[in-house]
């Protein structure tokens, strides 16, 4: 089914009026009924598209079906952890139920998925929602991803046992045996707003990894990770074909960069991008304040939810619901990386080691930039 | 004058429908009654907009008004290369006369707006449009730059007559006071589709130069550098306020990307953008072919225009016409780009000493990218 006339007119008048452009519209792919039955059955948005390639002589079509949920929490902030965190894996599991039905190959939940967006309130009595590496959540999509034979991306706030028990932002790569492969703990850490989550984590110690699972080459730019192109960078060269990006992030923050960022990286890194972010608006019972003068208040503001896919040629799929749980579909041939650094040649074109060298005097403190004055300016100031 | 509520009812629609938001509607400014009556006489496109920042207390608003200028060519490339030449030069004299009308401060050219975009034909015969950099067109805008005491960019073809006569695509940057500040040659090179034009130039040898005005820190990022993250990054670290992008880019190859590109890097590394695209269908006389197994043609495609600004917050100008000669102003205050940077932290949090580091290793040939195989991989390869 081609998506309908009204979306294509749509296009043309936003790309007049505010000079943006979709790429070409993308064709929806029909999910099977008991997809949609769960959908309605538990309310949650459900979407499915496809990203095609051009056919080569001497590779396959690799086409996967990738999966990216969406949800809000299940219970109040003041029910005991165990109960909250039981009630969102509950939801969860319907929502993955329906992409295993559906059979998606690789699925990405939110940030933090398991718990509240907590950090706000700088309260550490919100730790305990944290697990180890192979905690409870972990187990609990092991099982599923077997049953389902998945690849799952488990975005936990992560205990780590072995060192000194401190908490991490970090996504557990769960391979389609049910195994975990490989962690990646966030890179970038946000302190803006309420945003000041070095309260609880640091900066991940992990790399920029790769997973290679059997469907292809993934990996995770966790929020705030989105607003640094080298971090998307890092990504690509170490060889990802699809990066996730699980975030928590809320309206009046972020929203305009929200269809900026990831898109960009999918162009400028010739991989496809998969953008999540929780929905909903959480209140905690302990009122707090922002560092923005205004009065205490109990929530964050409201998760705008809007997930979608980027595909390296620029074309995107429209954004999941801002308001309802969702689960977001794509097949996607991996192919069209490569046709796409073949077509572009930005890795070709980019000397990297004028930026290796930049980088490099940069750090020393002595740095001096490069700037040509305008001998006029000074003349003035003799 | 508040943008109409119909612009905000098709942001709203466009964010649900299509996944796309422009930031907070900006206004509109009112230019002189001079600078429309000459749009009007010479048929261009002309809109202003205005882009404000928060009071503080230790600095004055830095106010700037500046101007993009989109135009096709004048007359018929098989004309005499001088009489073509000054043809352009006239039409854009007539904004340029607008713009100093309007108060304009700094003004940018597309890129190399002295001549048609004829690289797509690998005929050298279109060299002789090349100058020096003290050449005619700089002389005529030196001119241009005392009587309206404004600062312009002046992307030409150069012929660099200190070295052997070759080429370069390069930016030259004169003062308020009709100086030349200095120039900048375009970082990266297309080699696709009709733009290889590596056929006339190479890779630009001057780094990536902020140019200190008495109207603030500015910098070029010529065309096809918009693609490469690093390229925008570069001029950010050295200190720019304001940079802009002068193209040549086609409907059928860039128009996905272009809304995209600029609003990420105005994002990323805290400063405004002004986007620049030529307008127009240019015939050339000997028929070419394009790569792409398609018939010999005579041009290259439509030229889109669609000129806009990008700032810092993540808002945006709608762009000029797709398909008219253009003068777009915007007044912006500068002090909005310590304020984002403030405020998002992007340059504290940035883990610069990682990606020195991994660029460093990738450049080697025995970089081995960091890959973590699921374990079930290796056993079905054994």
């Amino acid at each position: 089914m081609i998506i309908p006339t009204a979306y294509a007119n749509l296009q043309e008048v936003s790309r007049i009026l505010l000079g943006l452009n979709c790429g070409k519209p993308l064709e929806r792919i029909l999910l099977p009924e008991v997809a949609s039955s769960l959908s309605t059955k538990y309310d949650f948005d459900l979407q499915a598209f496809y990203f095609c390639a051009d056919e080569e002589s001497l590779r396959q079509p690799r086409v996967v079906r990738v999966g990216l949920i969406q949800n809000s929490i299940a219970l109040p902030t003041t029910t005991p952890i165990n109960e909250q965190k039981k009630a969102i894996m509950h939801k969860v599991k319907s929502m993955i139920d329906a992409a295993g039905a559906s059979g998606v190959n690789i699925i990405c939940l939110q940030e933090a998925w398991m718990m509240p967006f907590a950090f706000c309130t700088r309260e550490k009595r919100w730790c305990e929602f944290s697990e180890p590496i192979d905690g409870e959540c972990t187990q609990f999509l092991q099982d599923l991803a077997r049953k389902y034979s998945m690849v799952i991306v488990n975005p936990i706030l992560e205990r780590d046992v072995k060192h000194g028990e401190v908490l991490w932002n970090t996504a557990v790569i769960i391979g389609n045996n049910g195994n975990i492969i490989g962690i990646h703990r966030k890179n970038h850490i946000p302190r803006v707003g309420d945003f000041n989550e070095s309260t609880y984590y640091m900066e991940g110690n992990t790399g920029h990894p790769v997973f290679e699972t059997c469907y292809g080459k993934i990996a995770v730019n966790i929020c705030y990770g989105r607003h640094h192109p080298l971090n998307w960078l890092a990504f690509g060269l170490n060889g990802a074909e699809i990066v996730f990006n699980p975030s928590a992030t809320v309206g009046e923050l972020s929203e305009p960069m929200w269809p900026i960022e990831a898109r960009n990286a999918a162009i400028a890194n010739s991989y496809f991008v998969g953008s999540i972010n929780r929905v909903g608006t959480e209140a905690f019972p302990n009122p707090f304040t922002s560092g923005d003068g205004k009065p205490q208040h109990s929530d964050f503001g409201h998760f705008y939810g809007s997930s979608y896919f980027s595909s390296p040629d620029a074309s995107c799929t429209p954004s999941l619901s801002r308001y309802r749980d969702g689960l977001l579909v794509s097949d996607m041939d991996l192919n069209l990386c490569r046709q796409l650094k073949d077509k572009w040649g930005f890795r070709m074109t980019a000397r990297y080691e004028l930026y290796a060298d930049l980088l490099s005097r940069y750090l020393k403190p002595d740095f001096i930039p490069q700037v040509i004055e305008d001998p006029y300016l000074q003349k003035q100031r003799q």
